[in-house]
C-alpha cells in the first residue's frame, strides 16, 4: 500500500541543561508583555516556579501565576483559567509542569483565544481561531505535551477525559530541561517513563505512522529500556537526560503519528476513575499490543527486536517474546501489571470501554475494535 | 563533557505522493492573496510549473512566476526577484526546486522583508526581522533547503559562494512529494543524493550534534546505501519516496547541528569555479572523514558500521573500512572520485582554500582545520 499524505509539525526545540534560563527571552521573542504562567504546588515547593519568576523578572516581563491545577486537569479549571488570562490582559502563555499543567495550559489558551467552553473543542482539528504563543518547561520526562497537538482535559459532569487535539495547540517552543528531574520521586520518573513508552509503542503501531515518527518510536523504547534502571538507581544527570531524550522523540512520534487502544482506554479510566495515567500502561500496554499482533505483526516485532535486541525467524514470536520482555521490565520495576491493583470498581468496565470507543485515539490503532473487544482487553488485564 | 544546550527547529512537513495538492491552501493558510513563486526552466518543461499554477489559481489566488535562477544562484537574481516581490505586492513565498530555486527564493524573501542587500546577512544569525511566510516544495531528494534555516547564494564579484544561516530561514511548511522525483535523470539523482549523504555524514560528526540530530543523520546514510542503487534501476515510485525520505531527515540533521570541513570546501568551489556541489562531496567527504577521524573515532565509527552492516573491535578500523565502503559505492555510481575530473585548475586550490576558512560551516568541524589543513584535503583528493 503506498503511505498517503503524512503531517509533521513539532514545536522549536531548547534542548539541554541549563535550556530553562532562556524562558524569559523565548516569551519576549514571541512579543510577550505579561506572561500567563501556569504549574503546580509540589513545583514552587521545589523552587523552579520561583526560578521562573526570577527568569521572567530579569526580562522585565510581568506575569500572573495560576496553580489551580491537578492530576488528570478539570475543565472547570481551564475555564477559571481563561477568564484569568482574559481579564489580567496576557500575552503568551508560559507553563512549567508535567502533562496535567501543560495540557490545562493548553485548555487555557484555547479557551481564552476562540472562546466558550473548553468542551466544544473535543476532538480533531476544532479549533479554527489561532492561540497566544506558548512557551513550555516540561517537568517529567513523559507526557511530551510541550511537543504534542494534544491536550486532555477532564469533563467532570461527563467524567470523561476528552482528547482535543489540533495543530494550533503544538506549543511555540518546548525547553526541555533534564536539571528538572533531579527533584523527581522514584515513583514519578518511573510513571511518566513508562507514559513515554506507551506513546512510543502506539505511536508505531499506529495507522499513520510514517518514516518521520517511527524513527522517533523506536529511539524512544531503545533509551528507555536501556537508561531507566540506571537512571533510577543513580539519579545521575547523563541517564535523566537520556530519559528527556526519550520522551521528546516519544512525544514528537504520539503527536504526529496518534495513538491507539491503550490511551483510548486510559483516557477513559482516568475520566471515569480518576486513575493516574502513567500506572495504567504497564496493565494494558502488553494487552493491547497482543491484540494489535495480528493486524501489524512486522511492526511489533519490530517493537521486540529492540526491547530483546534480538529477532527471531518469525514476527509472530519476536513479537510475543518482546511483549513479555515488557511485562519482565514492569515488574523489575516493581509497578502493579494487573488491573485489580490500580481500580476496585470491576462494574464499571463495561461503562469505561463504551466511552473509550470513542476516544479520537482509536481512529489510528491499527486494528479495529468494539467496546467488547476492549472490555475483553480490560478483563485479561484483570 | 555534558551536552550543552542544543536547539532543534524543523518546518510543518507535508509528506507524500500527491501531497503538492495542497500548496494552494498551504499558502492561503499562511494568509496569501498574491504569491510570489520560484522555479526554474527544467521545472516549467517537464510540467511541474504550470500543475503549481493551476493550484494556486484554484484556490483563487494571483501569482508571479520568477525563474531567473541559475545553479550556485547569484546575488543579483536575489536583488532582482525581491525588487520584483516588492514592486508587485507579493506576500507568500512558494518555491519548486532543488537547491538553487529554494535558495534563491530563501535570498529574495530575506531581502525583500529586511531590505538591502543579501551579501550584509552573510554568517550565522544575522538576520533581524521577520521573513514572509514561505511554502516550499523540493524537486530533488538532497538540498534539504526546504526543511533548513541555510540559503548559499553566490557572490559573483567575490566568487564566493556566501552561507546565511538563521533560523528565519526555515521555511513555514515544506511539502514532500517523491512523484517529482520521477521526471528527474538519473545523474541528478546521483548527484542529491550523493549531496545527502555529505548532510548527514557532516552533520553526524558536528560538534554541536545532538540526540534529535544524530538519528536522522544515521538514518539517512542507512537508506540512501540501501535504496539508492534500486532507485536508478528501477525508478520504481517506493524507492524514490525512500530517497525523499532520506534526504528530508538528513536535512532535519544539518539544519540544527551544521556540517564541516567538506561543505565549507564545496561552497568555495561552487563560488570559485562554479563546480556543481552535488559532485564535489564523492571527492572530498572520504578524505574530510579520514581528515575528521582523530577527533571523533566513535562517531566516524558508527558512519561505518551504518555503512558496511558490522562493526570490528576498534572504532578506527571500523570507521576506516566503512569510509572505503563509501568510496565503493561512489565507484559503483560512476561518480569522479578525484578533484582533477571536476577543476582543471589545480592552481587556484590556495585561493580555494583560503577563502573555505571564513566558511560558517567550519565552526562546527569536530577538528579545527587551517587553510593548509585544507589544501592538503585537497591535494590528497587530486
Amino acid at each position: 500500500m503506498p503511505m498517503s499524505v503524512r503531517k509533521f509539525s513539532i514545536p522549536e526545540i531548547l534542548f539541554g541543561r541549563g535550556s530553562m534560563q532562556y524562558v524569559g527571552t523565548c516569551a519576549r521573542r514571541l512579543g510577550a508583555e505579561k506572561v500567563f504562567f501556569v504549574s503546580d504546588p509540589g513545583l514552587k515547593k521545589a523552587g523552579w516556579v520561583d526560578k521562573v519568576f526570577e527568569l521572567l523578572e530579569t526580562e522585565k516581563l510581568s506575569w500572573v501565576y495560576y496553580s489551580n491545577v491537578v492530576a488528570n486537569p478539570r475543565d472547570h479549571q481551564v475555564q477559571e483559567g481563561a477568564q484569568l488570562y482574559l481579564d489580567e490582559g496576557c500575552d503568551v502563555v508560559v507553563s512549567l509542569g508535567g502533562g496535567s499543567p501543560m495540557d490545562a495550559a493548553k485548555g487555557i489558551a484555547l479557551v481564552a483565544s476562540n472562546g466558550g467552553k473548553v468542551h466544544q473543542y473535543e476532538g480533531a482539528n476544532r479549533i479554527h481561531r489561532p492561540l497566544p504563543p506558548m512557551v513550555f518547561i516540561p517537568s517529567t520526562a513523559g507526557s511530551g505535551s510541550d511537543v504534542s497537538q494534544f491536550a486532555i482535559i477532564n469533563d467532570v459532569q461527563r467524567r470523561v477525559k476528552m482528547s482535543i487535539i489540533s495543530r494550533t495547540l503544538v506549543p511555540n517552543i518546548s525547553i526541555i530541561d533534564p536539571n528538572i528531574l533531579t527533584t523527581k520521586t522514584k515513583s514519578l520518573i518511573i510513571a511518566a517513563a513508562i507514559d513515554a513508552i506507551a506513546h512510543a509503542a502506539e505511536s508505531y503501531v499506529s495507522k499513520i505512522a510514517s518514516p518521520f515518527t517511527e524513527v522517533h518510536s523506536l529511539k524512544s523504547i531503545d533509551i528507555i529500556i536501556k537508561v531507566l534502571p540506571a537512571a533510577l538507581e543513580t539519579r545521575g544527570i547523563d541517564a535523566l537526560e537520556q530519559l528527556s531524550v526519550a520522551s521528546t522523540s516519544a512525544g514528537m512520534a504520539f503527536s504526529n503519528a496518534s495513538l491507539g487502544i491503550d490511551h483510548a482506554l486510559a483516557h477513559s479510566l482516568g475520566g471515569m476513575l480518576d486513575v493516574v495515567h502513567g500506572l495504567i500502561h504497564p496493565v494494558l500496554l502488553p494487552h493491547v499490543l497482543r491484540f494489535n499482533l495480528p493486524a501489524c505483526p512486522d511492526k511489533v516485532a519490530d517493537i521486540g527486536e529492540i526491547v530483546l535486541g534480538k529477532r527471531y525467524s518469525s514476527d509472530e514470536k519476536t513479537a510475543l517474546a518482546g511483549i513479555e520482555k515488557l511485562e519482565e521490565f514492569s515488574h523489575q520495576l516493581n509497578v502493579s501489571t494487573r488491573l485489580r491493583d490500580i481500580i476496585t470498581d470491576r462494574a464499571s468496565l463495561p461503562q469505561v470501554c463504551r466511552m473509550a470507543v470513542n476516544d479520537s485515539c482509536l481512529l489510528t490503532n491499527p486494528r479495529p475494535a468494539t467496546w467488547e473487544e476492549m472490555l475483553q482487553i480490560c478483563e485479561d488485564a484483570w
